[in-house]
């Protein structure tokens, strides 16, 4: 069946103004990525857009899905470096087969899985989640540029230092000996619970940044990693080095953003971090959580304090 | 326009078996129920079906439809005593007008808010769900038999016993004196997390269930409720009876089952239970979960062992 | 127990820096709300949540939950007159009870029913989604001030004239009858799915926005609204009005808004305007969607055209 | 630190009686499967269980992460069969060591991507769900029986029967010319919509299913399958083909259900299969759906009816 006349580059009916974004979401591909020695199969969620100029009916959604196969699909056999490069790769196609579009990006989200364990031994599959962003513009003289970003968010747990105060002072009133200096390091009981945290670079020009590095920047600042395999000993370490580093999910935040400068020294000042925290609270049925969003420069300048 | 001939009605061009379930699902209604003094405004999710026999194309879907506008709307002026009675009257209105049926179903789930506290002046609402199901039978006289069901899911904590544990040896290796017989009561560290617990009945013949009672006994059950409004003092206080409380999801399950036939006198034997439970736990980033079904005749056996 | 001393009024032990949001999400509270002559009873999420100072390592959450069981529950007895001045007014609080902080925010967003139908013997309950968001800021002279948006998302249908073309040329070749100019305006098959659009009003100053009027620009900018009951002959009318108004997500965001300055005469030029549109397209497992964001004023400038 | 003594084997405190089930959800594990030349890479969310006797307080849960880190990391490097192999040896060794379990259940699913193209030159990777399960029971005399399950999720579209004809009167009184014989086979205007349908075998000893001829079975029996990559012309065809095959949910799951014995000669009368349809509707905001559950006796008893 030869195609119809090409009823997108027909005008709009009403309402002659360029839209900011047109594009695909909830477009799932698989990708795989080539990474130390070894070869990472991500399942990827794909969100494609780019604007749409003010005399035109509509986009031409085709190529995006045609570009997200090309691209995409030919990793099984050819893996790329990165999710976030794939995301690159995209965003430059998606302006150069809409050559009447300005602005494109690509947001994607992929299931990421790393061995770890509380021990060499216990080593097990952990689940991630990776994050990448392109956004491309198309400069007056033609010239595309490319914004990128790369993320990730790992689950691990906090245990609430409010609440292990209170119970000390409870407890103490309750057994007197506790108030004995030899006590005053003893961890107490407090509430504890699943903690999300999401980190993400907007990275300035070509600083790479290791997502391997960014999960391990998550989890230094949560009261403690979890794993899925632990046996009883290991759920008694697990839970006590939990409760010897009690956080507030602000703390949770402030830890994650002070140890940037030192753990990414090859960022720039212009790098930005966005960074986010969710404790599902475990004596609550809502959850509580913090955000935030700093540039290197600013993240050195209160270095230390 | 007039209705075109009733494709429905035909034979199927195909496959002339009966069907066991065909309906709607998802869809969602404000339901008001009037309990207590109280009106409570429930807005519900429904899924309503119907078999169909051998030779009949297709179910008249936009029945249900307008069983549900029927029944559920009229509570807004009119409110109804309970989610299960709303879902018997669906469950014979279907019956009614499927004559081709000889068995109807009735799924529903609510949020539903209760005030609640952990002392009076601070009590607040806090959300549950309601479960209510409906099935019907055409006997080969005609008549109709209906089976009820109705439940409800709440939200507590849970404390683990067995790190619990770990964590007194290992702490009294570090701090000696905790051996000391004055501490065997101390509650000690452990992981503590959210936990999801569900109850249903199964009716027998008229018996009733009142749904804030199965609440009560789905957070007596837990290790302890939570509640949104909590100050320090109080946030150290469900923290202490949490841990003095250490459940896992059996003994959460066991508990439970073991507080009904005290708790519900009135059920038949021939009453029955699904329960279940999940606890998402604070040091795996998967959760841990339980669930049994028995009658109360089976229940009433086991009692006080 | 009487409460610890205040942890959270402490230094923070190490990232000395102000945080931009911390506070409470997947709060759920029942909010009565009395317009027209009439109550509606809404499950609202909300999310709520203050900056933090430098020098602060916490913020007083508790404060958070007993602000929403304060003003919202009091609704049960005293209904508000809409979500959005329940947003300001706990915007307000949330400043009032944190005098450290100097931003506060308050996003909700609730199922809300209206009866509806294709003709007055069939309206019956159908969901849409109302969303409110507050933000306050505290100016140097202490002076609060607060922007407030309020919206609407409905689910209504879309269908595509793309492929409505491409099926008229491919069954005129096939029944070449209907090149007949008596044809012209016969609608021809196409895919169509469920469509859900979404818009916010970013107001300025005063300006009232009535919910109800954003939902009817939504289904009026969409092929068709859709319907909970719909007899046989009523569902061809349907069909026949989406095909008779096929449109790209691209159209029914243009045609949503360049209906509103004519819908919302008394919007400031000021105002701003954000909207999402995502059609679940039957031919494809993905969606596709548009975006825009636009002033009254820029809409105003571009009407008509 | 070393283990404390074991709280998993004492005995319960209350409620002794033996649980049905108690394990882990939601653990997230890759596993690759290599099939024809392929290996598929599964990001899989497993929920695996044993009954739990009367006399012991808990299961010895970190046993089942233990099982899934061996069976499931292990194909990392040494891919196996299937997702129903994996299933069947994680259900024995779980038999295996839960020496106090008399049954083990594990319920899988992952996504899984095929490539598949309206022609050869636009193929791409299309997503659908695997499903399997394995329920293990050890018999008096030790030894253990595994019934296994496997089967498929598709997404495609359907175009209803029904409003296709009343929108074919409705347009005949206004084209009246419609009714000329020549137009009785022209595909008429309807409301599609996507449709999710699941077919799950519940095997009969030895028997294999191939999951791709499952998937298979499903998209030929909704109106049409859906791609991701479709060019103007193609939009064109995959309308008209679903329109040329218009179905209820209740023809899908009979054309479905009739298809089987053909398809799948090998499988056993004792073979059960478990339907799913669910279409999302475009005209209403709610789904539609249906569902059966059949032996292969029975459907091969209504062949050709």
């Amino acid at each position: 069946m030869p195609p119809a006349q090409d009823v997108h580059a027909r005008a709009p009916s009403r309402g002659r103004l360029r839209l900011r974004s047109v594009g695909l979401s909830g477009i799932r591909k698989p990708l795989s990525v080539q990474r130390g020695g070894r070869a990472h199969h991500l399942a990827v969620t794909f969100r494609v857009a780019v604007d749409l100029p003010s005399d035109r009916k509509g986009s031409d959604l085709s190529r995006n899905a045609e570009i997200l196969a090309e691209i995409v699909d030919e990793t099984a056999t050819r893996p790329v470096a990165s999710l976030e490069s794939a995301c690159s790769s995209i965003v430059r196609e998606l302006l150069a087969r809409h050559p009447y579009a300005t602005e494109a990006s690509v947001e994607a989200s992929a299931e990421y899985f790393l061995r770890q364990g509380i021990s060499d031994a216990k080593r097990s599959f952990e689940d991630y989640t990776l994050l990448a962003e392109a956004r491309g513009s198309r400069g007056e003289n033609g010239t595309v540029t490319v914004a990128r970003a790369v993320g990730a968010e790992g689950i691990g747990m906090t245990a609430c230092p409010c609440a292990m105060e209170t119970c000390r002072e409870a407890l103490t009133r309750e057994y007197p000996l506790l108030a004995d200096p030899q006590f005053a390091s003893l961890p107490m009981i407090s509430h504890n619970q699943r903690n999300r945290t999401r980190l993400v670079f907007e990275l300035d020009g070509d600083t790479a940044i290791e997502v391997d590095e960014v999960i391990a920047a998550v989890e230094a600042a949560q009261s403690s990693p979890t794993y899925a395999i632990l046996k009883r000993g290991d759920e008694g370490q697990v839970v006590l080095n939990a409760h010897r580093h009690p956080k507030f999910v602000e703390d949770v935040l402030r830890d994650l953003l002070a140890s940037l400068p030192e753990r990414f020294p090859g960022a720039t000042d212009a790098t930005t971090v966005r960074a986010s925290t969710v404790s599902e609270e475990s004596i609550h049925k809502y959850n509580v959580e913090a955000s935030h969003r700093a540039s290197f420069a600013e993240l050195r300048a209160t270095a230390g304090r």
